[in-house]
């Protein structure tokens, strides 16, 4: 049986903290999670991961007990469902506009009566067990991703999709959707226009009885969103972990001898 | 042409910061290759990477200027002829002895008439240009790492090999190997012993015209190393830069929140 | 030329036997293509496979004489030329459910003028030929899978589609869309109701003069399969072929000895 | 900042010497990328690469200065966003037949408000810098394939699309659309029919203002091209180069030496 | 702290149950670490793995609790100490023929000052622990193979090896030193002269206080070596497994339909 | 049974062609194997290719009927041992120095009573057939490389070695060993002393009853071997045929246009 930390974190009033994984490797993988989320997301639509990798994340994952997620590329069958067999206890996707959108989604995550998942469990069962088929629906957790004008225009719609169990709010996206080039790009909005929908977009969800999660930069950030009420919250990922720890530690060791580098420095990062 | 910061810094009287790289991603190593190190080392003997992959991780270094080095797994010729055949443009060697190891180290990683290395420099070419043979005896660097109670021993026949541009102390099995069980392992010793230890093979390489190399865990320790006289310091890898970060930002969260993980806590580490 | 077993078989009269591929590896691939099948398809969909592993796994075929298929992930162009391209000399097509979709897997799988598939057989030309051009559309196998309720509503206008050259139908999602959750999920049904659907999507794919394919887990149901009428059989996966076999070996061993194993054992499977 | 040779070398007055891969290795994209080609396409739709391997390919092409393009396996948003995010500078969609998919391709290429591309570039950054996000609408360049009888037909809606750059036209593949059976397959036409077709797409991109490309099969047939307007020629592919090259290598020694293969010799090839 | 089946197994009175993985798959490794085997090996020696799959094998058992081992291909410190950081609990080491020999294998799988392995346990701490290096030395077991004539000979001196657990017999290879071509090749002796040569090595290890292991193709041979002692027995690998399966099933349906198959069909094994 | 070409055209008084792989793909070495050479080696000493890699290229190469061999990294048995379970006809072996050396080889090569293979044909037993144990020793080629000036001084206990095939002249590190700096680096030399030293190992070897390879850049000089009484002749491999041909094509393009590359040319090589 899935046993889902996300899923029992909620029935018990807790908000869930996830990782996320954006490096395709199993053993950074394995590494974070050993660090102390609740959950890990692979993040196979803006992360540089591919299918197979991502299912050998699933397996390095598998002995730690944190709940292991996927966002997928978009809002496509194939995609969706490789992920679930593979072993992904949840689903994010990415750029859900509508009620229509919500719906599709919701499809390709449940077995009929409820969708039109096609039944082939091959890995997930040998995590799961054997009754993974029994449990799969209400176990299996699905956010749709809000993040664009008019998924915020048709949030009752979407939030009301039966069989969605959350909505996902992508900061960057939805500052640029909502306001276009005027802000920086990023997560951990501070504009009073941005922290306003967010936190409209959650008491829609909240309404309706579902849960919300949202994207977040620092534990800060993080920590003022599940005040605010937030789910599940995201904080930072392996890219920018690794980016940020390796350039204070090459940077303090400068400051240090009064060096300088000799390659250019272009840290990445947006 | 070879043009290896490691080389031009010293000839410049500056020492070199090198970083580390454990994983196994081309992606990880192209992160760090951007972090303002002087040379990383792709580590082939303790780090969870294989041939092809290393290469890989050559091949996203090479546009930084960061100079790629590879500690090899062992004194094996094709291990040592590979990684240079792949674009090394350094070799670090674990576990050299004595007089007679260091010799055979030598000659893997110098053409002949000095060594029996053999031609077919098949990327490296590409990366360091059409006259690679005419300028790699000179341009690559070798290191002999010294970390064995025999080396310590044996020191001096090891400094004054021929054509071995320096030596590499690991501070772990150095420790293992002068004291046993006595300390907890790893880098960053402070018991006087062993900084004995360390200095007086710093010591006996600059007495014979070599450079010396040290592993460190901390930029602190580093920078301390340098105005020792170490040519060249390492500061973490990306297994453990990539670990504390996300260990930080998790318990940070957890403090702000006041919440405990589900997943069993091991952080992995030594 | 294609050579295909498959249409060289239906002409001369007979069925085919066809073998199941969810492991991503050319080495358990190869091993599978020795012990006789006449087809072996690569499980894209549900298999644990992505696209060049599948190249790899198509190229470890090609000595055998086996004919190489490839259920693709869904109705989707790229995914269905790429594996064409690559080398399947039939596609299986799951989740076809009218008219429609079956004519748009047509167009994807017919070069013009009766389909749209776009030309570059990259690797297929090294193993069917320079004149692959001119043969494929006669030769290239393909098949919708009929799985839903309303694949079975619209059964008529799906066999009649052009250029269809059978449909397959998965019984474990057939059951499940057909009866919802009353019965076991799986293959070899043995409920009334589900063989007369079975039967009766043979007997109009017959009708419409086009062929049938089924899939089972024994060579029993396979067999009473063909004297249903049934052309091609496929016949377990190597998935389970290698749990049942482990688990048939390990616990023969129990019995004999009187021991039972240390770790939790979780067979897997569905 | 992005540096495209693409776009710098048209405001220049120049056309573009474009490359193509077809390999999935990035050793073979590093040694393409040190010929002298302005730009490098990677397959990902006829040629045997994946998403992770294209990737790698990406990051071996850094170094180099050649300008890195993705041709994606269709009109998928997911398949052309990751590819962006992983480095691509610039997509060639295939088998766009009016204006409605040129306007989903535009879509997918640019950031709100001129599209709907998801913001989160993950490596690109890396090698484009900080203000990718600034540069990327107007640096990144967006081709659309002409390549069906439709597309021909709704010529003037498609180069229309605002911000497209510009179309591709496939040669073998327009030709199998016009003309269906009755010529060869392949590149560099000389039916004046298909000659006729191709200066008419080009006449109508220029007219719209937006650059034209066209796929060749030699520098002679690109040479023609230039002179007839085209911006943007590729010339041929690795798999073609090396198969070309490898077969007259063996050619000769049989030639010179009066000696015939032992294995049969299927070239491969279309 | 490791925690390993076969150690604690043997303090319990019990034989081990090991199973052999030849094929380099992380899915076909979890898959049999799901049937009801103690422990598992990966053959790096004659099965076609490599040392980054080894890793995700490892990875992809660590849930199951079965104890992973690898054997090595060679007795090469570097390919054993690397597979001892990746996370393997056990080495069987083949062709060790003498005392010295054995010497050279515990060096390597012991840390200072019992051998010489160096520090650096870069996965293995994730799965076993952060005082792994406490443990290690007592935990991990070494096995040195016995299968050539000089071993047989030598077998006083290789049993009394200080910090040698056991030793593991091969069969095939046992045969062909003892008795050249005579016989056929493989497992499961039947000649009086190769059993009497086997229970006389594990009378010779039980006599010197050490364990031994016998490879085994059948459970039915297996249990007769647990009667005659063996601590530890190996029965059959994945594709032999696989193979079999696949080759019944097809041969039952052959039988049951009358047919036969179209390729030729050349099973494998030896 | 094995079918190599290799020893049946020396059977039937012809030389063979060989051919080189360098590139780490299983593509590539399809695309090679079609091309008319009747043996192709994998250089896993020089070329980019690691041991899994090898495998696909091996199987990838299965159907096209020419002779797979590979060059092993170093005489190191776990990798020529791994070679030949692959699937490996023949093995090249670098820098054999002198008898001893010669026999080290030869060793393990052969399995017992002539050497000290071990025995595990995993895969290869697949693509030569049950009996391969019993035909392995007569036909598996077995290549010494004579490449150094203490290989030249002792060749005759070299070429007496029993159970060598034959010898295998690298001449780029042959030159380099007779006469240092003195000429360029590469093959197809023109120096009279270095073909008087090509030409006398090659009557050495004819005079101790073995065949005599030799390495060429060029169909025309590998012609002239042949007609000096050479068995087998290698022609270029894939990186300089890719390079070669995609020179040409970018300069030719570049010489009909009047234009200039915009990145920088280095087009590697040696």
């Amino acid at each position: 049986m899935i046993n889902s930390n996300v899923k029992r974190l909620w029935a018990e009033g807790h908000s869930v903290l996830n990782g996320w994984l954006s490096v395709a490797s199993p053993f950074t993988a394995e590494i974070m999670a050993a660090q102390g989320y609740d959950a890990l997301t692979i993040d196979i639509q803006h992360g540089l991961v591919g299918y197979e990798t991502a299912t050998t994340m699933l397996q390095a994952m598998r002995a730690s007990g944190v709940t292991p997620m996927v966002r997928v590329p978009w809002l496509s069958p194939g995609d969706i469902m490789k992920a679930l067999d593979a072993g992904a206890w949840g689903i994010i996707c990415p750029m859900i506009n509508n009620g229509e959108e919500a719906r599709q989604l919701v499809s390709c995550v449940r077995y009929p009566p409820l969708g039109s998942r096609s039944f082939g469990p091959t890995r997930v069962t040998f995590a799961a067990g054997p009754d993974y088929g029994q449990h799969a629906d209400s176990e299996v957790v699905c956010f749709a991703m809000i993040e664009t004008a008019e998924a915020v225009e048709k949030i009752e719609e979407i939030v009301r999709t039966p069989g969605l169990d959350g909505i996902y709010i992508g900061p960057a996206d939805l500052t640029l959707a909502l306001t276009g080039r005027r802000y920086r790009t990023g997560f951990d909005r501070e504009e009073p226009e941005i922290i306003d929908a967010i936190r409209h977009i959650l008491d829609r969800a909240h309404a309706a009885g579902i849960r919300a999660g949202l994207h977040n930069g620092s534990p800060e950030y993080a920590a003022r969103a599940v005040e605010w009420g937030f789910d599940l919250v995201t904080v930072s990922n392996d890219v920018q972990l690794l980016r940020g720890a390796a350039a204070a530690s090459a940077t303090r060791f400068r400051q240090l001898t009064g060096t300088a580098p000799q390659a250019k420095v272009q840290q990445g990062g947006y």
